[in-house]
């Protein structure tokens, strides 16, 4: 398989990497592994773009193989690839993703605010069980969790 | 403490005794420990009804002392008691207590129906936030369960 | 028809007289109709036991036919019969439906409980579908409520 | 104020003004308003992309000034003014505006993926409301919906 990120700022390769990831091995990998594989090669990408000079607001796209061996993602490092857009050079390209990143982070605050309101919503259905449970030790004889 | 089932129809004796047994011990006895008490102790109610000859549509009345003791329920056998009424003697008290017991169906129905309901609910919640876990990883930057 | 409260206190006879109207008359009747219907009912039976002198810890049973016409209840005052039974001639029975009062005041504070769960569960539910939708104005394509 | 799109693809220009447009004009106007406005904006924009033969892969940025009046949005023609980065020129930005829209789309999947949850929650819960009202007009004396 083959992990390629696209177009992107320097300033979030990282991100980008761990997202793609999660699409390409959805269902065949643990989410831990793909966290860990995805800060594995993050710190490979960040050593090479120190090398290379790159600034955050430049352009880069990666290209690394990688394969799944017993649940464990293996990066290929040999043929690990990052094409580097410098901004002078490339300004509307600098500008274009500049702006993807801001609706990114637009886009990231709605999706808070809606994790917030469905993780009360499964505290106050956790909430409404345990209260008909009660119900129904008191007042009734349906089978209760403590029967099962 | 004492527990004491109030007028019961004999065919409703057991379900009594468990729903003011749980209403009595809540917060101090776990649930398996009520269901086990209540099933000991109507055992033993069983087999005096048994002896004293007892119908279903005779109405009594028991009452028992028992402690707690490190989570368990001891029950005061010694002390049971058990009032008995029968149907021929006390033709209203009977029809009263069958009225009551059939209202009892009917309420229980319901309660099954919204627990249900709940269940159902509660199953959605769960799938809604695997669906924005998987939003944000593929999505968003936002922190996951996997890096708790 | 025929409405019949089965034994009750005279205490809870308004209140036991409507469930069992919701009951006889459901999805037939609307529940206002049916509220008012129960509250002018409930209106004549008081002064007849105003009249007969009844406690409110005796027991009384009430029946009375009525049928339903054009969406309206209408009762039958004529054969509207109440039978009394006095606290101190029929102790036992009293104090049964003493108990049956009291269980009740304990279900409805458990029954409260669980519909303030469900009430600030739809709130949620909806606050839900309202940030859902926000997110899909200004980060979708999809089809939006102001377009349906 | 002004409606600034950002780098686009002219394939999905529609699509992004209206999305600007619910961002900027969140809580002064009505959802609708913002429908309508977005709709007669983009026929003027699809006029002159066909004038300028702008192909559905190159792309483009807007900016328009408007005013809200009256809770309805006008736009300022005069000053409407489209840039085009043709794909043959500007092959890196074309490639990357692909891949924003690409991404999207999947946004999108997701996004409806939990809309369509949340609806479902949303009619359990007003199920859940409508069964515990009817438990409190058979079994309690509760206030119902019907008295207030």
């Amino acid at each position: 398989m083959r992990l390629s990120t696209g177009f992107v700022r320097a300033s979030g390769y990282a991100h980008k990497v761990r997202r793609v990831l999660f699409a390409l091995t959805r269902k065949k990998v643990d989410p831990r592994e793909v966290v860990r594989a995805a800060g594995e090669l993050n710190q490979r990408i960040f050593e090479r773009l120190q090398e290379l000079g790159v600034e955050k607001s430049d352009v880069i796209r990666i290209t690394v193989p990688f394969r799944i061996e017993g649940g464990s993602i293996r990066w290929d490092y040999e043929a690990l690839n990052i094409e580097v857009y410098r901004k002078d050079e490339e300004k509307r390209l600098a500008k274009a993703m500049e702006e993807v990143e801001e609706r990114e982070r637009e886009l990231e605050e709605k999706i808070k605010a809606i994790e917030e309101v469905a993780l009360s919503l499964k505290r106050l259905s956790d909430e409404l069980i345990e209260k008909i449970e009660e119900l129904k030790q008191e007042h009734t004889s349906l089978k209760l969790r403590a029967e099962e």
